[in-house]
């Protein structure tokens, strides 16, 4: 299964590829798009959407995991932000990939533990659980983080789902 | 010049087309682009896109012009008003078409003459400017509305620049 985690904004978009197999998670790429601040805001969202759907076609994830980002902002951030986020949605949406939201608290708690962890542990612990990651910014660390936080819960899920099977069949006299 | 006047929101897009022709606007077409809120949010973003982009290749529109929806609303309400309006724009972007972005009260300052004035008056006058005109729902009243304060600031700052340049030749001896 390969996953891309994407961290939307309007000036950075950071995503993140991530194989899975065997239950162990292994990195593929990351990096981040950027958009030219300086160009009117439809012309910025379409280049955020071409360099996403040119990721997308080259590492042809299944599954696409957007962080549904922090709302604790002021309306017109919010707005901004909604944008970028439009693209980060739309651009798998297009290409027939499943897309999942997590909150930033969820891809805290999968990746340390706690849902109030910093940036720079949820950084730390992507190295880790990814060996020989390059990380090329913050913003593609976030991004791998919210790609390992859909296959912590897919798994986590999965477990649960197969145990509560067997606890089904041992029931099942 | 035909132009396309958009009033996004998630639930409800508002789209109406209007031609240009020899100082007289002429309504073309419009129509709400609707998502159903039982989809998951990236499905109805790509539903809306989609829509869009048939409504654009099946009119042709020489540009676009987009509600710069009012702000002053929650964080987490801007951020979905914002996922919707990247749609809005990027739609037309995509397919070469130029984006203008107009706030509400400039669009009811070039249609009523008033930053202020109601929802109600800028359908009454949308319906005047456009004669015969059978407007599918308040949503895309507003889009005409946008499409129109297009035409109207366009030809104002035109007849500025033609005056300007008439008074600048008087001026050259």
């Amino acid at each position: 299964m390969r996953i891309i985690g994407i961290d939307p904004g309007l000036q950075r978009t950071g995503w993140g590829v991530v194989d899975y197999k065997k239950g162990c998670p292994k990195h593929v790429a990351n990096g981040v798009c950027k958009s030219d601040s300086s160009e009117p805001l439809a012309l910025r969202l379409a280049d955020i959407f071409s360099q996403l759907e040119a990721i997308l076609t080259k590492y042809r994830p299944d599954t696409a995991a957007v962080e549904n980002t922090f709302v604790n902002r002021d309306a017109a951030g919010a707005l901004k932000l909604g944008q970028a986020r439009g693209m980060a949605l739309l651009a798998p949406a297009r290409l027939g990939i499943e897309v999942y939201e997590y909150a930033p608290n969820v891809v805290k708690k999968a990746i340390v533990g706690s849902g109030h962890a910093e940036k720079l542990q949820v950084e730390e612990m992507v190295k880790m659980q990814l060996s020989g990651v390059v990380i090329e910014g913050s913003d593609s660390a976030d991004a791998l983080g919210v790609a390992l936080c859909h296959v912590f819960k897919g798994n986590f899920e999965n477990r649960v789902r197969e145990a509560l099977i067997k606890a089904d069949r041992k029931n099942d006299w």
